[in-house]
Order: C-alpha cells, then structure tokens, then sequence
C-alpha cells in the first residue's frame, strides 16, 4: 500500500493508534490543534509544528518571500489561538537552496518577525540547512490557564456552532491567483474562552466541512449547518462568481481561513454574545447524531456535507 | 549576494543580530543548542528543533527508514543532552512522496517511537503534508534544573577541555557508504553538570574543531587540543585508512559523532573525574587568547585548528 491510498488523515490515525502516551503530564496530545502539558508552573504549556514546502503549500509566483514567513508563523498561532492560549516563544527551521539571494531570505524572516512582533511571540531559535527547495517548519510555544483550555472533545448536542470571521476568502484568493495573508484569531480565541467557554474549538485550515467533521469525531457527536448563514464576504462572492465557482462550496471546502470553528452552549451564548466585541457567527447546532454532519439549503432541504478539504497526500485542493 | 556566499554561519549570525529579545522568560535564545525558557515552574523548559532532508542529510541507498527516524530524534535529544537537561516531549514535522510505500513510513515511525521510548519521550502530535523527497523535522521539549543548565559561554582560561566517547566514527562510516546511528549522551550529560559543574558544554554535530569554536566564542577565549590525546577508535582507525584518509583529520572536521564536548575547572576534575563512571578524556585545555585555537601535534609544534567542520550552503563535507 502507498501513501495516497491512505491518505493524509488514514496517515495520521495509523501513528496516533500506535503511540499510547503514559504520562499525567500530557493533557493533549495527538489530535488537537496542539499538545496541552503540565510543566510545574500554574499554567499549562502548548506545543504546535506546522511546516510549509514550495510547490506543496505555495508557489512562489503567487506568494512573496515576505508572505511565506508571515503564513509559516500565523499558521502556527492559529493552532494556539484554537486552545484558547497565548502563544510565547518560536523556533524557525528553514532549509534552502544555495543559489537564494540572501536579499529573499531578509524578507522572509522580516515576514516572521513583523508577525512575531505584534504577539510578542520571541524567536528563540531554529536550525537552517541547504535544500532543493523552501521549506519552513516553524515550532511555537505558549500557555493557557486549564479552565481555559479548548479541546476538539467537548461538544455536546444543543451546543451552538459558530465561526469568527467570514469564509471562503483564501480559496477564492488562490482561485484568482493571489495570496491572502492569513490573520490568526489570538485575541478573538482568549475572549471566546474567556466568556463563552466554548465546548469544543479548532481552527479553519482544512476547510469548514472537515474541520466541523473533526470535532464531532473527536466529541462523538453529530451537526446541521445552515447555509445561509455561513458567513461569506462580498469580495469573496465577486471573486468565486469570476471564478465561475459556487462561493458557498469555496466556505465549506476551500481552507486556509484560520478562522476559528467552535460549539458553546446557548444558554451561554443568549447571556453574553451581544456584549462581546468580536465577529461571529451561528451557523448551525450540535446534534446526538454521531458522526452525521448536514447541510440545510435555503429551502430547508437536507443534503450530507461531505468533508472535501484540503488532505495531504491525494490531489483535491479545489 | 546569494546564501552559498553567507554561509550557514553567516546566515546565523545575521538573523540572530537583527532578533533582540526582550523577556525576562527567556534564559538562552539563539546561539545555544536549545532554547532555555522559564515557565513559572520549578525547573527551565528547553526548546529545540532539527530537520533532516533527503539528499542532503542523508540518501535512502545508506540509510534504512529506521534509521532516519532514529536519527532524527537523536540528533534533538543531543542538543537536549549539551544543556544537561532530560528530553521530555517532542513533535513530529515530515513530508512524503504521496508514491511512498506504507511499510517505508511504519518503519521509519518505529525508529522514532523506538529511541523515543529508551529515553521516556512522549511523541505528543506532530504535521504530515506530501512533498518531493522524504523531509523530517521534529521539535524536543526537555527540562533541566537552573542549577544545571550548561551554555556555550562559561568557558574560563584554564579550564580543561574534555569530550565524551570517541570522534570520527561517524564521518568513516560515511565514507564507507554506511551509516552509523548515533547514540545522544543524554545520562552521560546529567551526570557531567550534576558532578563535575561544567562551565560551558556542546554536542559535537559540526565537528570536534568547529563546535571547539563555538564554545570559545560564546565564551570569549582560546583553546589548545593535543592531537595524541583526541579519542579515536580502532575501529575508526582501520576505517579511515581503508578510505584513505587521515583519521585525526575525521575526529577534527568529520562531524556527526554526537559526543558531549565540555569544559571544567581541573580542580572540580582532579577531585572527581576518577569516581564517575562515563568514558571521556581531557582532550586540551582553554587559554585566555580570545579566538586562537591551536592544535599541538606528537612532536609539541602548534598549527592553527582550522575549522573545517560542515557548513550548509558550502559544499564541505569531508
């Protein structure tokens, strides 16, 4: 068997079935947005990787230098966002080619640290090597109280569904041949953990339909989004119908919005959600169904959402 | 100007001048072998990544899949082992060739999981994504009491120099197209800053000559290596007289051995060095003349010690 047969998430169960972590310390481990640890201190540390390979993750003719090492880093925040925490301290891994005019790799790193800045995340280190092509592979650490801690696990049937943001608008991008820089949602996560206390919390990078499809695994629960209230920008509309794409197929399927995917309970939310200072939206409801996800359609039709994000290793970015 | 002009230590050296860090969390930053960062708890948390890419690092015809994934983990626990510290938690960062048998990846998981498992590392999540040629990066959290922590920079004229095991093997193994998976000397680095208190320490991946410099400039001082006494063994020996090659020249700029070089105050070393059970040897010893490293051969004449160690982006190894 080869590795497109299994695919990127067949991949990633094969490892994880096989490694049984017996340690009180390790509070997440594989299968979250990052590894939730206990290290003594009154907070609990995150660990995240993420990496980005040219002509894998981007091309350069659509993405400058500067982009790739504010994409390598916010990726990274993204998944501590998604935990609720605050990310802390970066190690930058980066090979590349001999022949890279050292002008390029001045941008790139000026890209990480300008990100790097504004969360006052320090760059601690890193490691640098030749390679046939740009590869970055940023490791991030950071800290969140355990009250606070977002897992993907915690759903439950009548929580609401909702997302930061609007959607769509990275697909719709690359579509057009151009690169939207991604925003992580840092402090719009503190504030959801901090007064929605969200059930279950993970971050856009597969695509809406995959990554909702990841928290009813991981909380064995089922969910039905409405259409029509997935937010979706105008720009983006303009941008897919160019295209000659349906936007809304671009929202669910398209990825790489980092926006923030999260389920909190209603009673909560009828309490707090108008005093709350961040764009977001209901978009759909928890249900006992386990592992059923739906779509409902302006006339109330039911349809299977089928979680067709981005997987490493079959060909089917839209 | 192009990367191949820069260097790797160039390169280094201009990203690490143009980072300032301003935190008091971080205790070590660039420039160490990992980062050492204070986490509210009672201990400091080290911080370290390394990557590993095919063609570059390595070539699959002299290398198994076990091997790579030992590797990988090892030469991280080795920048663990060079702080003192104990390897806790890591995170697993690779790209594959979708065409990759499944079998290849299972192997190669097992040599991770197996090394991981002999120091009590948790593998805790990690990144999978498709990519031209096999690339592996895995990010370590360690820990080590601030007591302990060993830096590059305490190095003091007068001061011994020692290293752990032998050198060479590593680079007489390469030339003999073999691999020789390396062993990181995580207890050996506990036992050397709980007994003998070093001063400064390092894990030998550049070469004996050129991590010898990266001591003496962190530390702002001057070495000299006897030839006779550098630890070589006869295994070695035979090896590199079977390729043709001066075996004091692999010990010096063959890299790769993952031995332990440090420095210690000959009192603290005359009054244990014979009760501690880790094989090493006094190889020198450290001189106030800031930047001059000497190597004095059998018949007592100086030479420069040149550092010809690898440097990425040069074509250099030997």
């Amino acid at each position: 068997m080869k590795l497109k047969d299994l695919g990127e998430f067949g991949l990633i169960k094969r490892l994880a079935d096989d490694i049984s972590i017996n340690d009180a310390q390790v509070v997440a481990g594989i299968g979250d947005d990052a590894a939730a640890i206990k290290a003594g201190g009154p907070k609990l540390i995150l660990f995240t990787t993420d990496s980005l390979i040219e002509n894998v993750h981007f091309t350069c003719s659509t993405i400058t230098p500067y982009q790739i090492g504010w994409k390598a880093l916010a990726v990274n925040l993204s998944d501590i966002a998604a935990m609720g925490g605050v990310p802390k301290h970066g190690l930058v891994s980066i090979g590349l080619p001999p022949q890279t005019p050292v002008d390029f790799v001045d941008s790139f790193y000026q890209g990480i640290k300008d990100l790097a800045n504004k969360f006052k995340v320090n760059i601690v280190g890193g490691d640098t090597a030749r390679s046939p092509q740009l590869i970055v592979n940023i490791s991030l650490l950071g800290e969140v109280e355990e009250e606070y801690l977002a897992l993907r696990s915690g759903a439950k049937a009548g929580d609401k569904v909702l997302v930061t943001g609007d959607l769509g608008g990275s697909a719709a991008h690359r579509l057009a041949g151009k690169h939207l820089p991604p925003r992580p949602r840092v402090e719009e996560g503190r504030v959801i953990v901090r007064r929605l206390w969200p059930t279950s919390m993970i971050d856009i990078s597969d695509g809406l339909a995959s990554d909702l499809r990841h928290i009813c695994e991981s909380s064995q629960v089922g969910a039905k989004i409405w259409s029509q209230k997935i937010p979706v920008s105008e720009k983006t509309r303009q941008m897919s119908e160019q295209s000659g794409k349906d936007f809304l197929r671009l929202a669910l399927e398209g990825g790489e919005d980092y926006e923030l995917l999260f389920t909190a309970s209603p009673r909560r939310l009828s309490k707090l959600m108008s005093e709350i200072d961040v764009s977001m939206t209901v978009i759909g409801e928890i249900t006992d169904q386990k592992g059923k996800l739906l779509l409902i359609d302006k006339e109330g039709k039911l349809h299977p959402l089928e979680s067709k994000g981005y997987e490493h290793f079959k060909e089917n970015r839209p």
